[in-house]
């Protein structure tokens, strides 16, 4: 467990004011892209009785193409043989992939010069894949203090010492405009669903999920043969288990971490394929009133049952603590921390060896 | 204008199955991009007084960041001095400048090929840029249909003949799927402060705008003085006058279209930069009861006033009536139909012509 020094965040407001071009030169190689473009996959038609009017319409005999997700994709030069799609988690878009708060590379592009074809996701109710089959509200919550915490960036308004997360007012400001509602009530199978559909389209695919993406994941790979590995950063929910294996209910100051029971049958198809888990840093072991902590210890710790159970049912599963491995103050946000491309070579690795690149 | 003679829907569904590959190999030259990402830009802050509760958060003291726009962009190799920014219109976002419904290269690729570097934006309150500061309720809409004629793809079931958009089911299916809906009340204004914080990002920009997006763009115009030149598809409102200077307001059967007064300050800054608008096929000369079409009747009739109007007082405006320099069948969505290769080598022509390339 690191040592959690708090850093005051004004006093490093003042002191870490970092500038940076959107669109300047860049240091890095050009990327060569032999094809690029976004689609919807999946979702479903719903269709009101009687004629449609033209001259006059109203809902009468009108449909509504609604819960398919969105994709965006791009393809290098020299692809390799498996795509990686990327789902994004709770209160985020495929935004989350891309340019990291700081203005760094994120993973959309780490794994495209890597020769890996890159599909982003926004899920069904989210981002640019907005329509809902179910009605909505949305209302102006202010929660960025409570996301800061959640996502471990610190305890507000303090960093951790060591954070992997730029201090200054720009990145929290990206941050923070980085998070885009669901404009339906969030549906795991809906997402898997259209999920499911998308690796039609993509054929044999690597998928990364992020947090509340975790969930939506395990049910594709279910559902898909498509899905040849996962990668999955912080997974926050939706751990299968098969009814016969249930751990216990977790309770955390955030609330009750709950197990999910599965068929035997669909348990299985998640011992068939390799799946590495990824956790970061400042996750206590033991209960805090701390909530925004509180909340991963367990969810790390269902995580290490979860894998356990994959693994005892003939699976091939890894969780891997970063600071265990020697790398340090990651946030919930692994994938844009500011050692992204450390975690990205760590994931390279891992695909060699799974012989998945 | 062109005749219209009906061809069923179904029939040509029937005949008419085309196929294609999302991520299959192109034909086209590979793209060389030398940097990529996204970030938003411009939006507020709310906060709520009191104070924040880390270990049981409720609403007192935190903030939300919202109404900000997503932009997404690339550089490519040897770009052009200006870049293109791009703003979609109502009911969309950044997706409508992407792949054509039938699985084409948008202007976000073509232009990019042509050497520019491209902004796709979501605007505030849309898409991936969908934290609102104010409430909305989402209902599920059906709509199809009204879209159907409302964007001049036909009379619903029939396409026009010769319409230059994919008769096919799956090119349909792709475009009723590239909706999303409002995440809070729309607000032109909201939308052209944060385009001017993006203005300042990018520096001086060609500003291409669709449908709804074009009322944001005047406004943009008159607020940044990065915009150096507009590009308008089928501007659907927010025709801006100066006070002394109002056309008369126009009925039609979808609505009665009205001019915006604007100050002759605000009016004026619209004479000093090249304006073009392109307006599709099928739209009437005489008022008739379709109200798909009738729509447009009175929006290409305001067009027109207001491009004399913009040259009257100095400006360099220019209307260019696709039929009419024999660019048949286009709908509302010009930058996606069939012959957009075709429309884009007019808008290099353009600008190549104004000196912006």
């Amino acid at each position: 467990m690191s040592r959690q020094r708090m850093v005051p965040v004004l006093a490093v407001f003042a002191a870490l004011a970092i500038s940076f071009s959107y669109a300047g030169p860049s240091k890095a190689e050009p990327l060569t892209v032999l094809k690029q473009g976004s689609f919807a996959a999946g979702g479903s038609i719903s269709t009101s009785p009687g004629d449609f009017v033209n001259n006059a319409p109203t809902a009468r005999g009108q449909s509504l193409h609604g819960d398919h997700l969105y994709a965006s994709y791009q393809v290098p030069a020299d692809p390799r043989r498996l795509p990686i799609v990327m789902l994004h988690g709770a209160f985020v878009s495929g935004r989350s992939w891309e340019t990291t708060p700081d203005g760094r590379e994120g993973f959309q592009t780490i794994f495209l010069r890597r020769h890996f074809s890159t599909y982003i996701v926004d899920q069904p109710r989210r981002g640019r894949a907005g329509n809902s089959s179910v009605a909505m509200t949305i209302e102006p919550v202010p929660n960025d203090q409570l996301f800061f915490d959640q996502f471990r960036l610190g305890v507000w308004p303090q960093f951790f010492e060591g954070v992997q997360f730029d201090h200054s007012p720009e990145a929290l400001n990206q941050f923070f405009r980085s998070f885009t509602p669901n404009t339906g009530p969030y549906d795991a199978k809906v997402i898997s669903s259209a999920m499911t559909a998308l690796l039609e389209k993509t054929g044999p695919a690597i998928l990364f999920t992020h947090s509340q993406g975790g969930e939506p994941g395990w049910l594709t790979a279910i559902e898909s043969p498509n899905v040849k590995a996962i990668v999955a950063f912080e997974p926050g929910s939706g751990f299968v288990f098969p009814q016969t294996d249930l751990p216990a209910e977790m309770p955390s100051a955030a609330g009750t971490l709950k197990p999910v029971p599965v068929s035997d049958t669909d348990f299985a198809k998640l011992t068939r394929i390799p799946i590495v888990i990824y956790y970061g840093d400042n996750i206590p072991t033991e209960p805090t009133p701390e909530r925004g902590k509180d909340n991963w210890r367990v969810r790390l710790a269902m995580a290490k049952l979860w894998v356990a159970a994959v693994n005892r049912h003939g699976g091939d599963a890894r969780l891997v603590h970063l600071p265990d491995i020697g790398i340090h103050g990651n946030t919930h946000f692994i994938m844009s921390d500011l050692n992204n491309l450390q975690v990205a070579d760590q994931i390279s690795q891992y695909l060699s060896e799974k012989k998945l690149d």
